[in-house]
C-alpha cells in the first residue's frame, strides 16, 4: 500500500498454454483481466504462431508479457519434477526466453520478466541448486528481468542474490499455512473452490496483506502480485469477478516495473 | 574478386548438430577453419547447452554465428520436406532464431545470419510459398539479417524482395548441372568423393568463378560462401585442407558483412 | 444390403486424440455411439494412459478398436503432409500397431484394423509409394488387419494387391464430387455444416448408396462404414442423431468383421 | 555354478540407443558378443528403424530381445529421473513393450524380458512406488516377462511379488561398496577404468560370485547376467575380451530361459 492507502496490485495468469491443435486457456478473456501474461514458451505449452498471437495480443493491451519457462516436457505439462543437471536446466531456460523475446520484440514489447511453471516453479521454492540454475539462465538471457515468485523461495534467494529484482506473488484460490506457505495440493482443502470465497480473499490480500490460513490463523501475505488460474472451466469468470472486486475495493491494477 | 585480384570467400558449415547425448559435427575442428558458423537451433538438431557452447566457442574465435533453421523434425533430422502452413512456418523460423540468438548474444557475439537446413533447403529453393515464408519469419525476428541460399533460389528472391541481404553459396563437393544448378542428391555422381577434386573445385570457384558440370560443360558459379560439409568421417580434415589450399591461392578468407 | 434388404453399416470415429494435459475428442460420448474407433497411437495425438482408457472403455462397449497411425508429428496434428523415406514410414506404422496392441490386448480385446490419420489419409489416397509403405507397417505388425479408407485410393490398391482385407468409408459431412470423390477441403462448400443435411445424407448413403454432389450430379458411395468426426463442437451430438437416423431407417449397426 | 561345476552367464548390453540421424552403441559388433539385447524403445533412444534392425540382427544370431524401458526423455537420454504419476509411468512401460514386441515378433523372435534404463534404472532401485509402476506396466503388456535388474533392489521386490521372474545382473566395470551395492557414479573410482581389471573381475564374477569392493572387502556377487557397456569408445572390443576370457574359463554363456 502506498502512502496515500492506495493498495497497488499486478495481476497475473499463464496465458498461451496450448500445443498446436490442443487449446487450454482462453487467453482473449484473460488479456482482458490481468495486467501480466505468463506466455508458455514451447517446453510444457506454447507453439510458436501461439507465442506470436499472445504476444501480439497483449502487446495492443499493453499487458506485461513474461516467460513463463519450464521442464521439457510436453507428455506431462511441465508438471513432473526432473532431475536436470543445473547447467542444462540454465541453457533450457535461456533458451525459452530468448524464443520467446522474439515474438514480443516483434509485437512491439518485450519480455519483462520470468515466472517458472508447474514442477520447476514448485521445485525451485526449496531446491536451492535448480533455483541459482534458473538464475543462471535469466541472468545469460541478459536484460536483468525480474523473476516472479513465492516470497523466501530459493528462487527468490538466488535471483536476489544475483542482483535481479524479484516479484513476490500471492495465491487466491489456494490455501495458506500457518507459517504463511502455501497448503500442499494433495491435503484436503489445499483448493478454494468457492468462487465468492476466492473474491473475498484477494480483497483481503490486497488491501490488508492478510489471509486466514487453512488451520485459521492470521496470515501475513504481502504480494506485488496475484496469481489467477486460467486452465480450469469457469476460470475467466472468476477473474473477472476477482478483478471487478478488486477494483470496487479501491486497489490499483498495475503491472510492476 | 576484388579491384586488386584478391578473391574473397566466406567459408561455412553445419555445427552443433548434436542433440543431448547425441554428437554428430566435429564443432572443434571445424570452428578453426571456417568463418561462418551455421548453428542448429533445436528443430531438426541442437539441444540449448550445445547451442550456448558452439556460440562461446564461435565467439572467441571471431566466427560468424548463423541461424541454421529447420521444420521441426528430431527423428528426421529435419531431411523430409514438410507441407507447413505458411504462417506456422513464418513463426518456427522466428522462434528458432530468438533462442539462438539468446546465446550468441550472451557470448558476446550475435547472430548473423539466416540458413534453412537440409529439407527447408532444398524446398525453398523452387517453393516460393514456403521462401516466402521462411522470409516472413526472418523479417518478424528483426535485425534484417542476412539470407544464405543458392543463387535464384526462391528464398533468395523473396529475401530479397523483401529488402534482407542475400549472400549466394556454392559447393564443391556437389556436382553442378550445365545450367549451374545443384544435380539431384539420387543422381550418380551427384556428390563429389575424391578430396582432391573437393580442394582443387573449391581454389577454381574462388578463383575464377568456374566450376566443371556433371555432363562437362564449363559452368560459372559466383558464390560469396562456400559450404563445407562438417557430418561426414574425415571431413574435419578435409574442411582444413580446403581452406590451406584457399590460402596458398591467395583467397582471403572473410566473413560476408 | 443384404438379401433381405437390411443394410450393414459400420460407424467409425477418431478417439484419443488427446495428449496429456490437453483433450480435444468427447471419447465417452462417442463410445456410445460408434462401432469402430480410431484411436490415436501417439504420433500426431494419444499419450500411453488416454490409449489405454479408450482401450478399456471400447473392450467393455464392444466397440472395435483400430489404429490410427500418423506421421510423427504432434506439433502439426498429423495434418502436414511429410516426405517420409517409405521404410522409415513403414516402421513408424509397425511401431504404433504394436503400442496400441499392448493396450487393446490388455483389455481383453485387440487391435482390429488400421486407418491412417490427417495428412497420411490424404497424402495415401493418391501417393502409391507412401500406401505401400503404410501396408508393408501394417503387414509387418501381424493379424493381417483390415485397412479402412477411400474406395479407390491408392491405400486400398496396396492394401489388396497384398492380401489385407479393405474396407470402403464415406463421410457424412464432406461434399463429393461427380466422379465421387471427395471435395478438397479448401473448395467452399466442401464441408457439410448443417446437421439435418448430415443425417439425411448419412441415411441415404446407407439406404440408397447415393449421394447428390457438390454440382448436383446422383452419385454412388458404396461404403461399409461411415465416418463420424468427433473433434468439432457439438460433434458428439450430431453422432447421436446420425445414429439414431439409421437405426430409426432400419440400418443395422455393426462392425465389420 | 551348477552341479557340474560348470558357470552359466548371460551377457548383455544396450542396444539401439541412437536415433535418426545419431548413431550411438556399436549394434553389429555387440550382436555378436551378447546374449541378451537391452534394446531401446522410442522413449530415450530408438526410432522405429532402428528398432527392427536391432531386432531382425538379433534373431538372426539367436541374441535374446529385451525391452529397455525408459522415461520420455530424448533430450536427457532418459539419465534425468521424474517424477511421473505411478499411472502414466506404467501405461508408458507397456506402450514401450508393444512397440517392441512388434518389431521382435516380425522378426520371428519376442520380446523376453524388461530391463529399465538409465534414470529409471537407478530410481526403481530404491523407488517402491516407481518400481511398482514398472512392475504395472509389464504385467498389462502380458506375456509374465522376466525384469533384469539389481538384486535386492525395489524392483525385483516388486516383480517377484507379482510373479514376474526376476533375474539378477552384475556390472563388472562398476565398483561395489562393502555392502555389495554400486558406489554411486559421482564417487572417485566409481567406475573401473583399466580394461584388465574389468576382464579379471567379469571372470571372478562369474566362477567365484566375488569381488572386491572399492574398500578393499571381499564382497559375494551372485548374478544370472553380466552388463557390458556399449556406449563408449573401445566399448565393443572390451565387450569382445571379456567374452573370450570367460570361454576361456569355461563358463557357458547362455541367455536366461
Amino acid at each position: 500500500m502506498n502512502a496515500h492507502g492506495t493498495a497497488v496490485l499486478d495481476l497475473n495468469a499463464d496465458l498461451g498454454e496450448g500445443f498446436g491443435r490442443w487449446h487450454l486457456t482462453d487467453d482473449e478473456a484473460l488479456l482482458s483481466v490481468v495486467t501480466s501474461a505468463n506466455v508458455a514458451c514451447g517446453f510444457h505449452a506454447g507453439d510458436p504462431s501461439t507465442m506470436r498471437r499472445v504476444c501480439e495480443r497483449a502487446a495492443e493491451r499493453d499487458v506485461r508479457i513474461g516467460a513463463q519457462v519450464s521442464y521439457r516436457d510436453l507428455a506431462g505439462f511441465g508438471r513432473r519434477a526432473m532431475d536436470v543437471p543445473p547447467d542444462e536446466l540454465a541453457d533450457e531456460i535461456t533458451y525459452q526466453i530468448g524464443a520467446l523475446r522474439a515474438f514480443a520484440r516483434a509485437a512491439g514489447s518485450d519480455v519483462a520478466y520470468v515466472k517458472p511453471h508447474g514442477a520447476l516453479y514448485n521445485r525451485t521454492v526449496a531446491d536451492a541448486e535448480q533455483a541459482a540454475a534458473v538464475v543462471a539462465g535469466v541472468l545469460r538471457a541478459g536484460g536483468a528481468l525480474p523473476v516472479l515468485g513465492l516470497p523466501g523461495s530459493r528462487l527468490h534467494e538466488a535471483a536476489a542474490g544475483a542482483g535481479l529484482p524479484v516479484v513476490t506473488e500471492a495465491f487466491a484460490d489456494r490455501a495458506y499455512t500457518a507459517a504463511g506457505t502455501l497448503v500442499p495440493r494433495r491435503t484436503p482443502g489445499a483448493v478454494v473452490l468457492d468462487p465468492d470465497a476466492v473474491v473475498a480473499r484477494s480483497v483481503r490480500m490486497a488491501r490488508e496483506a492478510a489471509v486466514t490460513s487453512l488451520t485459521g490463523e492470521e496470515v501475513t501475505v504481502r504480494a506485488r502480485s496475484l496469481c489467477l488460474h486460467g486452465d480450469t472451466p469457469g476460470a475467466a469468470d472468476l477473474a473477472r469477478r476477482v478483478r471487478a472486486a478488486l477494483e470496487a475495493a479501491d486497489v490499483r491494477l498495475e503491472a510492476f516495473a
